[in-house]
């Protein structure tokens, strides 16, 4: 059912990147240099593409970063989007000098003519254009409508664009639609997904706030739409560095069974009733777990309560009692080794039988 | 719809917290400190109390550590719940001594005699139990049936512990069943939903890993479910300070519209056109924002692409360009403010208009 609503999309491509149809939900971010410094930029997306970054997308504010734009692009292991705000002429050059797709809101270019010379340059180049629409740049008619809510001020706007672009016959197109609370998020994807089931929705909750709220908010909104099959790409917005926003995404793709390219941790919340120190334990065990591209699931467990029972679900698993553990795997005992050296022992399992 | 679904459920009365009916979703952590060290409990518990903590739960594993639960239960500020795990005797002595309602997971309790003693336990006392299940404490039956996944069998766990619950007389019941992974959850918690709605559910998923992954899968699980509208009360594991498990849960609970505590921050993800650098900003406003009781929204822009259009949205916004900035409340311009004093002048402008 889910898998429908998701893959009865067109679907598009950004660079080598599908998006949309049954292509998976792909994982996308922005980077937060200058991208008039190209090295810096390529620096940091070597960071989020090792991260997992599938999509990268950079700011030209001006005409100065266009030459660094076009040397990022010419570098960079992730397709390159051009995100644009106002000004149609760097949108036409950015298409020029080797943007994978563009990110314009139709809202604030200014005209319809200054739009149509935007389609046009990525009808040239042969790549996408992702249409984003957000309370600063609805259609001015349907900003000026009463009555109604800034979720259907959002769909309305998003249908006005769409038909302009398909009136020009342009359809390689990704829409999205971000407010930064998740009630209104959720109301305007479902219902784009619900009267243009056949575009390919980018999703995220944006100005999401700081690391904690950020994550909260994209989790949970984001969460909501991805289970119920819409969404076929994802930018999750965080005050922080972007490639937090990557390990996010994953971390939301593999809870829910959709994707996963690390292993999961399973690890007991400390109570009590705990025999060791787990924060610790649990933090190194994820630090180290991050070298390993297994998606294998790993468990760490420091009571007698639960860390037999649930330790036994996992690929590999570690139950801590006093001085010593167990270690585990596919629930069979393999043996008991000294806590100091618990992590150590777990982590060698790991390598010898899953890398 | 949403409402209903949740409401239809009996309430329960935890101390004076009310679970289930038309009671709002209540936040509950747990303690990691040793029961034995009353003063130690106490004093996170006040913290926990502080961050919005609604119920509190502390394990009792052995019988010295009735003395310390009995001593906090005397002062702490929040109900207490004893957690016991195999030991009857530990539970009907934690009801005499001062619970306000006690967790036991039947299947690990031994046999059904001494569930019956802590049943009557409980209702000598008049408090409520929690009846958890997970993959470790299945009722031993269902766990033997062949051809049921994990999610069928914690259902059909929790189903055959109800009855026996029932039989006896006892109504006054909160249902767990936890699992570490998102899908294993929801499909539990929407069955347990659909074939006994009148029971009030503890909902959250456990063992949920480090601080990022745990949040993630908590806020993405828990979120799915309280938007479906089930779930009375919760506890969101993670494996670190328990104060963060309820911040995180307070974030979800306000993020879908449903509770809200604190301040909103709405903050801009960095990007290229950013004119200035804005984590630490919102790091600063965010941490100074946790001192203010008032639930309004407020936004901090550094980019004169979304600010001025979002913050507007915003109950007070500040929209940041180069070496100035603009104060917004209720989508009306206050002031400009130098950079260097916009916080303060931000805090200055909440506390005369909200405080």
């Amino acid at each position: 059912m889910e898998a429908t609503k998701r893959s009865r999309t067109r679907q598009v491509f950004c660079g080598g990147v599908a998006i949309g149809g049954d292509a998976p939900v792909t994982v996308q971010s922005m980077t937060t240099t200058k991208t008039e410094d190209a090295a810096a930029t390529l620096e940091q997306i070597a960071r989020l593409a090792d991260a997992g970054c599938e999509i990268i997308r950079c700011a030209i504010p001006t005409a100065q970063a266009l030459d660094g734009f076009e040397a990022i692009c010419a570098s960079s292991p992730l397709p390159v989007v051009a995100d644009i705000h106002f000004d149609h002429k760097l949108a036409i050059e950015a298409a020029r000098r080797g943007a994978a797709a563009l990110r314009i809101n139709p809202g604030n270019v200014g005209s319809f003519d200054r739009v149509d010379a935007i389609i046009d340059a990525a009808k040239a180049a042969g790549i996408p254009i992702r249409i984003g629409v957000n309370a600063g740049s609805l259609d001015k008619q349907v900003e000026a409508m009463d009555g109604l809510d800034l979720s259907e001020k959002l769909v309305l706007s998003c249908e006005s664009f769409v038909e302009h672009f398909r009136e020009r016959g342009f359809e390689d197109i990704v829409l999205s639609a971000k407010a930064h609370d998740v009630v209104t998020t959720l109301a305007t994807y479902r219902s784009l997904s619900e009267r243009m089931p056949d575009l390919p929705l980018h999703v995220g909750v944006t100005e999401a706030g700081t690391l904690r709220q950020g994550t909260v908010k994209n989790a949970c909104g984001v969460g909501i739409l991805l289970e119920e099959g819409i969404g076929n790409t994802m930018r999750l917005s965080l005050t922080a560095d972007p490639v937090e926003e990557v390990k996010v995404a994953w971390d939301l793709l593999s809870s829910l069974g959709m994707r996963r390219r690390t292993p999961e941790l399973v690890s007991c919340p400390t109570c009590g009733r705990c025999q060791v120190d787990m924060i610790p334990i649990a933090d190194e065990v994820s630090r180290r777990l991050e070298s390993i591209a297994a998606p294998i699931s790993v468990a760490v467990m420091g009571c007698v309560v639960n860390g037999p029972g649930e330790a036994r679900s996992a690929d590999i698993g570690l139950a801590s009692g006093r001085g010593e553990a167990v270690l585990f795997a596919h629930g069979e005992i393999i043996r008991k080794v000294p806590e100091d050296a618990m992590v150590d022992e777990l982590m060698a399992e790991i390598e010898s039988r899953f890398c």
